[in-house]
C-alpha cells in the first residue's frame, strides 16, 4: 500500500509533464458534455499492478470519474482480461489516459518480471527474490510496491534505514572488523548489519564478527555452496549481481537466503495494457 | 541539452528517496577526510548518455566534487570504456553514487536501444525513429533527450504542444472532417495536424482535408505500401504500435516517414555501468 | 480548460502569499458561524473569464463553499452583470475573496483586450490574433486560456514545442538555409518551422526552403503587401511587434495570416470586478 | 531587496513554463561554443526595475553568464538607454532571454506607472501613493518591490500582517465599535488598526474609538475635505478605489495621507525593453 | 484558524518523513478490512490545541476516517479527558497516528505553557504575553496559533510585516533618529514603529520621536518602573528576554504593556497526549 | 551529516516564513554597503550542534557571507564560548540571523538534553539512549542528527525502515505469533523484528519466536530485572515511555539494552545562543 499523499504528489508531477499546456486536441474536438467508459485491458499475460495510481491519475483531473477495479493487485491474468474500468467525462478520460497507463504499464511490468523470478524458485524454497536500490529516480516507493505484488521482497529502502558495508567501506575503515564495529555502534538497533565479502576468508571473518547478513560478491556455484556450508545458518546469505532466471533456481537449491536482482526494477519491460475508450453519450 | 534548473530539481527528488535519512553506513564507517576517485565504466557495449545528470548528482551533494567527461554524449563505446570520472570526498562519492548511476544507466539504456532501431534503418533512408509519450512519469525531458542521443527523434512533448486526432476524438466529433476543422481552428499555427486512420478510406479523407501527418493504425505491409502510394508525399506517414527491430527495416523500405516506438522509453533495459571507487588518501 | 491539478497548484501559491499568516481581521471580528453570499459583479463592460480559478480559490480554503456560474466563459457582459455567486461561511469567503478576484480580474482583463483586437478584424477575415510568450511568469497556461476565451489564438506554448528561427539563430548558424536544415532535422515532425525575415530577399529564401511560417520583422504596409503577394499562400505570414488596434485592421486587409500581440498578456489592464458580500445568517 | 531564495524559486517556476521541454530551436541551430553579448535596452522612457531577477534568470540556466548592471534600480531613463548587459554562451542567453525580459518588463512597467502617480503629487506633499493587495498571483513580493522603486509605498503585505476592518467585518461584528475592540484585542501590538468608513458619522465613531487609520470609501472632494478637517491629524486618512492621475493631485491638496491605487500592480502596461543579442565568437 | 491549504501542505511534509517508505509493520500485520476507533486522551492536565491539524493528518491518509472533536480549542482539561476521537480503517489510523500526535502534542504543549504565563498576570492587568519570532522552522503559523489558544498574543509574524529597530540597526543608521526616520518613510503605514532601547536616555529620545512601541532591553525593575512613569502612556512598553513566570507578575504590576517570551515556542515541553486504539471489527 | 540538498530545502522553507515579505527594517535602515561580523555565543553551558544548518541559512541569503566554525559538532562548551562566526554584508547577516539561530538553538538544545541522559548512564554501561519518532514535523533528520551529536543513538527513522509490532498490531493479527510471522515474511531482510510486550508471558512467547528486540511496556524495576534474566541475551531489551534522568541510571544497571526517550526531541528546551553583531565598515 502506497500512502495516498505520496501517490497524489507523484501523479501531480506526471500530469504536469503531459498537461502543463493543456490538451489542444481534446479541448477543441471533444464536446464538454461527452461521456465515455474506458476499459483497461491486458494485451498479453501479466501480473496486474498499479490500480491505485491508475485511479488517482483520473481523480486528479476530475474527482467525478468513477473507477472500478476488476482484479486484485498482484493477480496473474491472461491476455484480454479487463483490469480496471473508468467512466465519466470523455474529456477527463482522454486527459489522464496516457499518464494513468504509463504508471500501470511500468508497475505491472515490474510485477510480472518479479513473478517470473519468483516462479523460478524450486518448490518449497525459502529463498527470497529481492529488489535493490536500482530503481527509477522518483518512483522508488512505487517500484518496491510492484516487486511485492509480484511475489518478491524488498531490500532496504534507502541508505538511511539499514547498514550495508561494501568493499569501499571496508577499505576506508581499514578492514572488516573496524568497519563492522563502527557501523554497529552507530546504526539504529533495529537494523541488521550486512557485509559484502569477496572470498571465503572474508566470509569467515564476517561470521566471527557475528554480522547478520553476508553478501557474496561474485562467488561461483562451488564457492557459494562452500559458503552456505560454512555459514550453517549463522547469517543470512545474499547473492546479488547479474543473476538471470536460470541461475535463480540453482542458487536457491544451493541454499542462499536472498537473491537480489536489480533488473526487477531497472530493466523490466512495460506490461502491455491499453485503454479501450467508448463514448456513451452526454455526461450528467 | 536539458536545462540546468530541471536537472537539479529532478536530481534533488531522487537524492531525497535515497538519502532523506542520511547514509548510516558511510556516516559511521568512512572518515570525513577520506578522498576517492571513481571511474564510471561501461560493462558492456552501449551508447553513453547522461553525463550531465550524473555530474549534477554529485554536485548536489558536494560542489567540491570534480567530474570529468571522457566521452561525448551519444558515443557508442565498447565494454570496459571509462565514461566519466569523479574525484573528491569519499563520503560524497558514496552518497551520490547510486543515484547518479540510476540516472546514467537508464538514459544510456534508452540511447542504446534507440541506436539499435536507428541502425536497423536501411542506408540512406529518410525515415525517422521517434519516441512517444509513453515515458517514465517524472522523467520525460530526460528520456526524450536520451532518444536524441541515440540518433532518434522526438514526437510532440505533451498534449499541449501539437494536435493528434485519434479514433475517440473522431468519434466524439462525429467524423474526421469536423474533428480536423475544430482542431485547426484552435491549434497554435505552429502545430501540424496529425490524424490517425484505420483504413484507406479514412486515409483518402485525411488527404483531402490536407492534414499534414497521418498515422496508419494497424496497417499490414500491403496496405502500408498502398498508403504510401496514395499519399504521394502530400502528408507525412507515421506508423506506431508494437514495431520491432525487424519491421523497422521493412517499413522504412516501404517509405513511411516516421516510426514511433514506445518501447524506446518504456521497455529499454538499463545499460550496465558501474562505478569503480578507489580511495586515494585524505581530502584537501 | 486548464487542468485541475494545475489550477490548484497555482491557487495554493497565491493563497500562500496572502494567508501564510492567517487573516487577523476576519479571525478576530467575524463569528465562525456567520454565513454570507457573495456576488461577483462586472463594474464595467468586459469579457468574463476565470470562473474555474475563481471557484477553486474558494474551494481551496473551504470545500463547503458553493459556487455558481451565471455566465459562460468568454461572454461579453455589460456593467452590472453578476458573473459568479459564492455562498458559505463568511470567514471562508473573506479569506479567499482577494485571491479569487486577483485571478478573475486579470483573466477577464486579458480576454477583454483580446476581444477588442479580434473585433478590429474586418468581417470575414481569416487572420488570427495570437498571443506570444510575453506572459506573466507563473501564469502562462492561465493567460493563454484567457486569450482563447477572448476569441484569440495561442502561439507555441514554450521553447520546446515548436521551432521559431530568429535573427540570432540565423547569425549563429551562418544563414537561413543551414538554420532551417538543422532545425528541421531535429524538430518533432509535429512542429512547423517558422523563420523571422527582415527583408524581401530573406522572404524569398525562406519560401524557397519551404518553411511553413514566416514572420515579417518590421515591414511597413507596402512591403507587407508585397510579401503577401510573393508568398501567394505557400506559407503562413505572421506579423508581430507593437501592433495597435488600428494597424490590426489594415494588416488583416493586406492578408496576413497571424498577428501576434504581446500586449494581450503583458499590458492588459485588469477588468473591474468586485465581490458584493452580504451576510445571510448563521452557517449550517 | 527581494531575498535571494525567493528570487530563485520564482525564477525556477518561470523557466519551467518556457523550458520544460528544452529549446528546440536553439538546441539544433546554435553551436554549443558560440558566445554572445546581450544588451537590455529601454525602447521608451521608463523607470528601470528588476535587475536582480533579470540576472538570476540567466544564472539559473548557466552560472557562467556574466551580468552587468548599468543603471541603479529605480532610475528614470530615456529611450535607448542600456540597462543591463549579459555575456556568455549564446545558447544560455537565448534560453533565458524571454523569461528574464518578462520579469523586467513587468517590474519596470509597475515602477514607471508608480512614478507617474508619485510625480502627480504636488511639491512638498506628504501624501503617499501606496499599492494594494491587488497583485499578480505569485508575484506579490516582486511587485511591491517595484512600487517602492517607483517612489511609491507599500500597504500591508498580507491578511496576516495588519488589521483592516471593512464593511462586511463591521456588519458581521454588529458595528464599528465591537469590530474595533475585537480586532484590537487580537491583533499583534505592532499593527495599527484601519477602518473603512462610508460616511461622516462612521468617521466620527472611528475617531472616537482612536483607530489609527481611516479609509474613506467613495467620498467626493467636499466630504473628503470635511473628513480631513474633522480628523485634524488624529488618524491617517486613506483614499482608495479607482483614483486616476488627475484626482491624485487634488486628493493630496486636500490633505489625505495615503492614496492606495490597485492599478499600480493590476493594470500597469509592461515597459518596453528588448535584448539586443550579438554573437561575439566562441565561448571560453 | 490556520488556513486549510497551509495545514495540508505541512501535514503532507510530515507524513512524508514517516511514510515515504510505507509502514512495513501495519502493511504486513493488519488486515485491510480491520476497523478501529482511536481516542486521543490527555495524560496530564493541559490546554487542548491542534484539533484541526490532528484531523487533517488522518484525512490526508484516508478521507474516509471520521474525526470528532470533543473539546473546544484552547480548553483547559484534566488528565484523562478525551480530546478527539477518530474512527475508520485500522490501517489508516495506525499510519497517521504518530504524525497527528506529534502535531497535537507540540501545539497543546505551547498552549499549555502560554496559559501558565497568562495566568501569572495579576487580575485585571492589561499586559499582554506575546510570542516572538523564535519559532520552530516550518511551523510558525501553527505555533502562533497555539499561543493564541493559550490566551497569549502574537508579535509581528515576519520581518516583512512590521518595523522593529534594534541596536544594530541603530548603529548602522548612526543613531535612533535617522533609523526611525528611514523606517517611517519606508514602512507600510499599517505598521507601528518599535525601537529597542538600552537606557533611559534612549527611551527619552524614542518618546520624543513619537515611536509607538519601545522595547526595554535588560532593564531591572527600578528602571522599568521609571520607564513606565516617563512614558506615561505615550508609547507601548515591551519587555523581552529571558522572562520567567515569576517576573511576569512583577512586570505586569509595574505596568508594562507587552511581555514577549521566546520560551513559549522554543522551549515548551510537549503535552502528554496518547491515542488509545481499539479494534472494532471489519471496515465497511 | 545531513545531506546538503536536504539542509537547503528546509532552510529555504524557514527563510520563507520570515522573509516572504522582505525585511522592512533592515531594508530601510541599514546601508547596502555596511559590513558586519557576528559571533554566535553560548549564553549557558551546552552541547554545540547545528553548525552546518547555521551556515547554510546565511549562504542561502548571500553566498558571499563567510562562516567559520570554532568548535566541533557535539562539543560541550561553557557559557561565553564563541561557537561560530559570520562575516559579510550587514544586511545579509540581519536577514538570516533569526532563522539560523532558530535552527541552532533547537539542535543544540536536543544535543544538550541527550548528553544529560547519556551522562546518567553508569560508567561502562553498554545501554543506549535512543530517540523515537516523536520528532518535530518537518525536522526529523535534523533532530536525529542532534541526538547523535549528544551521544545518543537513533531508533528506526520511519515506519518503512524497520518492524515494530505494538499492542494494536498484535490484536489485529490475533496474537503475537501470527503478527511476527506476517511481519517476518514481508519485512526487508535488513530489518530486525521488534515486539512490544506487556507482561512476562508475552516476553516468553516473543523469545520463543526468536524476535530480535523486545520492548517492555510499563514494567516496574522488579519485572524488568526478571525480563533481563529470562532473556539472557537472546534479544535486545528496550524500555520506552516517560523515562526520566533518574530512572535511566537504574535501568542501565538492570541491564536493558536500549532506553528510548521521546523527550529528547519533543521536550528539549532550546539552548541559549545569541548572535553578537558588530558593524565593521563598508562591505567589499
Amino acid at each position: 500500500m502506497i500512502p495516498r499523499h505520496l501517490l497524489d504528489e507523484v501523479v501531480r508531477r506526471a500530469l504536469d509533464e503531459d498537461l502543463a499546456g493543456g490538451d489542444v486536441t481534446t479541448d477543441s474536438v471533444v464536446p464538454p458534455d461527452a461521456a465515455a467508459v474506458g476499459r483497461a485491458i491486458a494485451k498479453s499475460p501479466l501480473v496486474a499492478c498499479g490500480g491505485d495510481v491508475f485511479a488517482r491519475a483520473f481523480y486528479a483531473i476530475d474527482p467525478g470519474v468513477r473507477v472500478e477495479r476488476l482484479v486484485d493487485e498482484g493477480t496473474r491474468v491472461d491476455a484480454g482480461t479487463e483490469l480496471w474500468r473508468v467512466e465519466g467525462s470523455a474529456r477527463s478520460l482522454l486527459l489522464a489516459e496516457r499518464t494513468a497507463l504509463n504508471f500501470a504499464q511500468r508497475l505491472s511490468g515490474i510485477a510480472s518480471l518479479t513473478r517470473r523470478f519468483v516462479d523460478a524458485l524450486p518448490p518449497g524454497a525459502r529463498t527470497r527474490v529481492a529488489d535493490t536500490r536500482k530503481t527509477t529516480p522518483g518512483l522508488r516507493a512505487f517500484e518496491r510496491y510492484a516487486v511485492r505484488m509480484g511475489g518478491g521482497h524488498n531490500h532496504r529502502d534507502s541508505l538511511g534505514s539499514a547498514v550495508m558495508i561494501k568493499d569501499n567501506h571496508i577499505a576506508a575503515a581499514g578492514g572488516i572488523e573496524p568497519a563492522v564495529e563502527r557501523a554497529r555502534s552507530r546504526a539504529p538497533h533495529t537494523s541488521r548489519i550486512e557485509v559484502e565479502v569477496t572470498d571465503l576468508e572474508q566470509l569467515d571473518e564476517a561470521l566471527r564478527l557475528g554480522v547478520e547478513i553476508i553478501m557474496l560478491d561474485n562467488f561461483d556455484d562451488a564457492r557459494t555452496a562452500e559458503a552456505v556450508q560454512r555459514t550453517a545458518g549463522r547469517a543470512l546469505l545474499e547473492v546479488s549481481g547479474n543473476v538471470g532466471l536460470d541461475r535463480v533456481t540453482r542458487l536457491a537449491q544451493l541454499g542462499v537466503d536472498v537473491i537480489s536482482v536489480g533488473a526487477l526494477t531497472h530493466s523490466a519491460p512495460a506490461a502491455d495494457i491499453s485503454l479501450a475508450l467508448e463514448l456513451i453519450g452526454v455526461a450528467g
